[in-house]
């Protein structure tokens, strides 16, 4: 079952003047208790401050709530930066009255402009008191930056009799590619788990989720899901039993979310599924599918509507994965357009086209060589994602 | 000396019909004499059927011509692929009067297309018909595809108070990734050289050339560089300060046109040099350069003519090379924009925009970590690229 709420939290966002368009751009989360809380972030080397200020924090018992600016990722600020990090979480801590170290923080927007901290703590009381169980989706729309549609997903289930919660709210959508895929996303729960099967949990579901898609190779310096649990549902999870249940309404969340993400690419016009089957290994299978889904030729003919498999050839051996050509099929959706590495001729050429057209399709290719797998979830590149970015910052 | 002919060989080119618009798609190189030939070729593991033809006929001492046509790659044909690249070198073969094994092959154009061997053999009287000393410029008309002009370099030296010359025609301009840069490019000198120097000469100065450029990352199935030496000028290179005469001219050659395939990439209206000194290493600091050069995100700030040096932090810190953010400085050309990892404000930025309204400028990287260094050539990302690129085939 959907949902928009999710026990024992308050949520909310404001206009603190951050962004340079007037808009939302300061956002919270607030837990009523104490909530255990695990984050997965950014694997690049140079880390936005509120990154390492949460791994500074993270994994804790005790978490209560997060604070989120768009407009500025805090990032290659130096130790300023650092600073209005910490300056966020605590004037937050102060007017909710909790602990300093209880509060996160998570920043998104350009990368080394000094931050307003002075306007964004000055604009906490004001923050806080527009909190509401109801504040999910006003937090999903104060955490977009060049996002076209807020992201949010939410449901329920439940544990013998016993209904439970898990909402999650995300925001892509440039510097989109694993691991991870760039972009914020917090998710929240009502149930309680102990923090090594919290983390194992949301490690399991990005992968299968977050870290399968790519929107333009580009991993950002600010990525991060924190996933909070604070137990207000009464239910503490203990079997493995209940932590599949728990696993199976987390991994919904975050694939709603991150197909969102794929759909809002930058500019995006198509969302395809890649598939590579018959590889040596998983990852081979998943080097090659990421070496498809960042092809730049790849992507504009996908864009141009252009049944173009040549170029999806070239870019499955481009990789070092060593590949047999002639063992090599390759599908668009169930049109077969290549077969032991030959193109099936004009007539597959003609069915293809009517896939092309579609906004959603799989790329499924065989490469007969073992049993790996991979599935990785991409978009096209399109003139808008040219002009999104080459006007970003003006 | 510019030099726009070489001893001892003609080349020329005509239309046969093989692309869909009009125009030149089938060229030639004849050397008077047999001549030592070598060749790099794609790394891609999916090569075209000239590619392995080429592979299977090279090293040669023996060499007599090269037949190449645009408008079809032939990759990706199967058997049908290899009998079409064999059929063409036998039609120049006979036609020329040499051994069968002594014709080389090459083509351009799109992936997974029969070859119209028939159009191309029944041709082939006339393009013999049309050779000439001066048919070098017509041969590196021949072989464009989205090239917006014909690349040809020549330069004349001397050694020992004897001149000779080396000549080069290549084609880009979009799968421009090393290793190797995608492309044709044809060398001929009239020096002699034993297979062996010849080799190592063309490995160095590929090397310094066009493994350091970098369009859209993407790599060809039928990237290939030829080298002839025929000895027409009477000269041969024996000791290695002659070699180094020759490398120098190679060099030369090849880095013209190296520079062209950039300045010609896909729509491109920046040529930028990417510069990373010191890295932990030389091949640290050339992954760091390509990841620059590779990123999207980077590419259309680029285009956008926006000093984004965050997006530039966030490439350097995707590789898996470690880096130390608050040692890094950054450079677009004397303008520093970042210092121990930190913004230099807005008076910086001012400045450098100045500097991305150059049709060409550089971006130097200091990573302070060691002595590695790599420099990379690269271009935009534009709306052309995407036009281009949606639009090749139809």
């Amino acid at each position: 079952m959907n949902t928009t709420t999710c026990k024992g939290y308050l949520a909310g966002g404001i206009s603190a003047g951050i962004k340079k368009k007037a808009g939302l751009d300061l956002g919270i989360i607030f837990s009523l208790v104490p909530a255990s809380t695990v984050g997965v972030f950014t694997k690049n080397s140079i880390k936005a401050a509120p990154v390492l200020l949460d791994q500074q924090r993270l994994p804790s018992e005790t978490s209560r709530a997060l604070i989120v600016n768009s407009g500025n990722a805090n990032c290659c600020n130096g130790g300023q930066g650092m600073e209005a990090a910490i300056s966020m979480t605590d004037a937050a801590a102060e007017v909710l009255g909790v602990p300093r170290e209880s509060v996160l923080a998570a920043s998104t927007g350009v990368i080394g402009v000094p931050m307003p901290t002075d306007k964004i703590c000055s604009a906490v009381p004001a923050l806080v008191k527009n909190l509401s169980p109801q504040g999910f989706p006003v937090l999903a729309q104060t955490i977009m930056t060049t996002d076209t549609f807020p992201k949010l997903a939410g449901v329920s289930d439940s544990i013998e009799g016993r209904e439970f919660s898990v909402i999650g709210v995300a925001k892509g959508s440039g510097m989109i590619h694993p691991n991870m895929a760039t972009m914020l996303c917090f998710v929240c729960t009502d149930l309680g788990l102990p923090l090594a099967m919290l983390a194992e949990t949301l490690t399991i579901c990005t992968n299968q989720t977050f870290n399968r898609i790519s929107v333009d190779g580009d991993t950002s310096t600010n990525d991060t899901i924190l996933l909070m649990a604070n137990r207000a549902s009464g239910i503490a999870v203990s079997s493995l039993a209940q932590q599949k249940v728990f696993q199976q309404a987390l991994f919904q969340v975050l694939e709603r979310l991150a197909d969102m993400v794929v759909k809002d690419g930058e500019g995006a016009t198509k969302k395809v599924r890649i598939m590579v089957n018959g590889a040596v290994s998983d990852s081979a299978a998943r080097t090659i599918a990421d070496s498809i889904a960042g092809s730049a030729l790849v992507k504009t003919a996908l864009f141009g509507e252009d049944a173009n498999w040549g170029r999806v050839m070239m870019a499955i051996g481009k990789t070092d994965v060593p590949v047999q050509p002639d063992k090599i099929d390759l599908f668009f959706d169930k049109v077969q357009m290549v077969s032991h590495g030959c193109g099936c001729g004009h007539d597959a050429e003609k069915m293809a086209s009517a896939v092309l057209k579609k906004p959603e399709f799989n790329m499924c290719i065989e490469l007969n060589q073992g049993t790996g797998t991979a599935e990785v979830l991409t978009c096209d590149l399109s003139y808008d994602y040219v002009k999104i970015n080459a006007d970003y910052r003006s």
